[in-house]
């Protein structure tokens, strides 16, 4: 996990973030990267720190090359879960399930992290196949 | 005015700002970056996209070694036009004014952009003075 110093200022987060997210790319050279699609149903002040730093996130992965995806968290909980409105634990079991964990993943923003690439693993090849179907 | 293509998809168009913003402060080395600070009173669905570009600028200019400095629509017009509910048309003509311009700065953002600038070249100096006061 990527953390920052919460006494930062939010610009020097977002900076440190980027290059964090920028090396571990280059570490890792993934084909595809997942970022969590932003809604603002709840806290509105977090929403924009948050949308912010999902920006940073997405402009670095497509700079880099990668296959950008976007999921809602329910899309992650019905892809992982097969119900959209799952509990956090029920995401966090199914994730220590299905990739066969000795412990469930901790914190919680890990389990969180690992559903949605789950979920992108799961929905990209049956999104693909409905693209080929329509040709 | 840095524009993007409005057809590429949202990870792409944050990737080309991104890339576009670097160029510019690379040449033009500011000592300082204003950005408008984000608000979600209004259109929702506009504002995640707005956060999140604003979020890629905020980590760029700290990533330059800028300072950084975020100021509200209201702050804006307060200090380009004395009134904190200024409209539009007021603020360009206060734009124009100040800075000695022919004729009005076109499209309406990039005197937006021009006043945020303005703004913090006034409000800058007044903060720094009351910090060094408050020592």
């Amino acid at each position: 996990m990527l953390t920052t110093s919460p006494a930062a200022p939010l610009p020097e987060r977002l900076a440190c973030m980027a290059a964090d997210l920028r090396s571990l790319i280059a570490e890792c050279n993934p084909d595809a990267v997942a970022v969590e699609r932003i809604f603002f149903q709840t806290n509105v002040r977090t929403a924009i720190s948050v949308a912010q730093a999902s920006g940073v996130a997405l402009a670095i992965a497509a700079a880099a090359g990668c296959e950008v995806a976007q999921y809602t968290p329910n899309e992650v909980k019905q892809a992982v879960a097969g119900y959209g409105a799952a509990t956090k634990e029920q995401v966090q079991r199914m994730v220590t399930t299905q990739l066969g964990l000795a412990e469930r993943p901790r914190p919680v923003d890990a389990a969180d992290a690992l559903a949605l690439a789950l979920c992108h693993l799961t929905v990209a090849p049956r999104l693909k196949r409905w693209e080929e179907a329509g040709r």
